[in-house]
């Protein structure tokens, strides 16, 4: 695929965000770290990604729009590019002059990696106390397994979010997006921060240290609570909440409806608008923890009910009753929804290289003191600002 | 269930984390908010919980231990707590004294919910211009939906996980974690922390508004950009990725393997270590995009091979060889795993009610600057801290 050259501008000066003269020299591949940055561009921080003279992986990665990889764009837009090879001496005299500049380096390079050119976090900070330096690896820096190389599917399998995934007797299932490297892009958008925040008082950096493993653990939430207490791993409980009744997507006559009636006020609510205010009397459904004990009956008396006509209906019934219920959308129908466009999370990426703007996520932290646009720059092209940045490093193409 | 007295003595004021010093008045229930302040006091902020005269509705959902809800304790951990009914004006004269010392107020409560107290934004930023106020709701506070509750399950089936989640022809499926909530909890917490660093900048705090919906867009990752270049919206795929092949769950002669070879080196390790390595020759194996279109046939070679012995040799073999590969854990397996244990994210929470520590995620944020407790202190029973706190802030108890 051809890399054609695009969005060579540097930024304007502005603050667009709270990270706004933040700037952020970005070394990941592929997703964890691209996704953390991506969070960190989108708050206003000023982000250059130097890549291997390969290239970042995912630019390799499908789907393609127009021969590039939209996986790819949708993960840094906005960003720069400049290539470099850590191994040649005059590659590295311009990575240390960006460092010079810089108050955060990211990386998602396996651990010892950065270590064997030299950027260990000793020579990082003792060179530059003020940087905050973020690791992002499948198994963290240190341990048994500190070496290897882990990917999204390897941590999923690993963390345990695969064991609650999925139908009772079934085949394993991964979760359907990249969660494993997602939430580690988001802990590690955290380190970041709070270590900035932190570098006001202190005057030091600090090495942020981030495994995608650790973090499935973090956000195993009450299945470990479940383990804990009854000394029994958790499996698979297809479509609803391990404690909370009900909490579940139910069948109508034409579909499903998802019912999240999380406390007693709102199962009387919703009692009443599917005609049976009868429920909240009976011992069986009482309280959350016995709707939770007969959660197969009170599914059946449910869908008994709620299978005698279409989701639409339902929908309409349950949002008068005030009881939180929902469809079940698509990945086309939630793009369109009403309120997420509202909310601006469908954004647009503008490309002259590109025929038509490119649609992607927007930024879901909304700040009173910043807009929100409803567009955002191009992803670069391989080393598309190398010249912008050896002139404004007041460096010579070596 | 009955609330024991609980670890009422007030933190130390050691720095413990990048957000030492930081003070976070703490609205939130059940899940989204707890998660947020959980994640925010494992960084060293200190975080008081502020309680309607019942109590975090997570108090009363299960597994229960001892009585106490296990699930509301890994919540809140390390947190204060004071009851107050902010209709009354005693309350909110506690209530305005907190707020007079914090740095953060965040709440998850319906949009409108604190306007009608008279805590709207533009009154609070007045009063207290340094305050960030971070607030996590289902929709947002903006929008058609603004007012309505959501929970997890409704934000999982409208933001389109569960429709990529599951397998091709079967029931919708759940994320067996509750990502609506804590992929909002972690965007809030990366809001709170930007617009704390941001403070210091400006000198003036800001209103973060994140909704679990908008969350769950900017979770799609890929779904997204396979949508805008097909205009087809992404199903289910089981345990595999859709776009890198190998990428997925694979049978053995006991169980199942995962397989994450994402580039053509690491695929020439594999069809080495599975003693085939003409696969690479072939055409339809070539490069990602061949193996991804022959996904099927690829699937059907490896398990022709991974079924005749058994996950844990291929788990060595595929080690010694390189190829990132790992079991599927179930918690029990996940939370003993020797790299899980040795980056300390097992961590017990110490509780003199308790006849023995409760074990809890640790925090996957490690940091050069901070140590990294093996224990954590209790949560907090109901109320526990009025006395300490109105102390603390000068006032009598009304």
């Amino acid at each position: 695929m051809t890399d054609r050259d695009a969005g060579a501008e540097p930024p304007s000066d502005a603050p667009t965000g709270p990270l706004s003269g933040v700037t952020i020299i970005d070394m990941t591949r592929v997703l964890a770290g691209p996704y953390c940055t991506l969070v960190l561009r989108d708050l206003g921080a000023r982000v250059i990604k130097v890549e291997p003279p390969g290239g970042d992986d995912a630019r390799g990665f499908g789907p393609f729009i127009e021969d590039r990889s939209a996986y790819f764009l949708s993960l840094n837009r906005g960003k720069e590019s400049i290539a470099l090879d850590l191994k040649q001496a005059a590659d590295r005299r311009v990575f240390d002059a960006l460092l010079d500049r810089a108050d955060v380096l990211v990386e998602n390079y396996r651990a010892g990696t950065l270590e064997k050119l030299g950027y260990d976090w000793t020579a990082l900070s003792s060179r530059w106390p003020r940087l905050v330096y973020a690791a992002v690896s499948g198994f963290g820096h240190s341990g048994p397994y500190a070496g290897r190389a882990a990917y999204d599917m390897v941590v999923q399998g690993m963390g345990g979010i695969m064991s609650v995934t999925g139908w009772p007797g079934g085949e394993p299932t991964r979760v359907g997006t990249s969660v494993g490297d997602i939430t580690a892009g988001l802990f590690t958008a955290i380190g970041i921060c709070a270590s900035l925040k932190d570098r006001e008082r202190t005057g030091r950096g600090a090495k942020v240290d981030v495994g995608m493993l650790d973090c499935q653990i973090a956000i195993l939430e009450n299945a470990i609570a479940r383990f804990a207490v009854s000394g029994q791993a958790p499996g698979p409980l297809g479509a609803r909440h391990p404690s909370i009744t009900p909490f579940e997507s139910y069948r109508t006559a034409d579909g499903h409806v998802i019912v999240a009636a999380g406390n007693d006020k709102l199962f009387a609510k919703l009692a009443g608008a599917l005609g049976r205010p009868e429920w909240t009397e009976e011992a069986r459904f009482r309280d959350n923890q016995a709707r939770t004990t007969h959660v197969d009956a009170l599914k059946a008396e449910m869908e008994a009910v709620l299978t005698g006509e279409s989701t639409e209906h339902w929908l309409a019934v349950l949002e008068r009753a005030g009881v939180p219920c929902g469809p079940i959308n698509d990945v086309a129908q939630a793009l369109a929804d009403p309120q997420v466009r509202a909310r601006n999370m469908v954004v647009e990426m503008l490309d002259p290289g590109l025929a038509e703007p490119l649609i992607m996520a927007g930024n879901p932290i909304k700040s009173s003191a910043y807009p929100d646009p409803t567009t955002r720059p191009a992803a670069p092209a391989l080393d598309a600002h190398r010249a912008a940045l050896l002139a404004e490093l007041g460096l010579e193409d070596g």
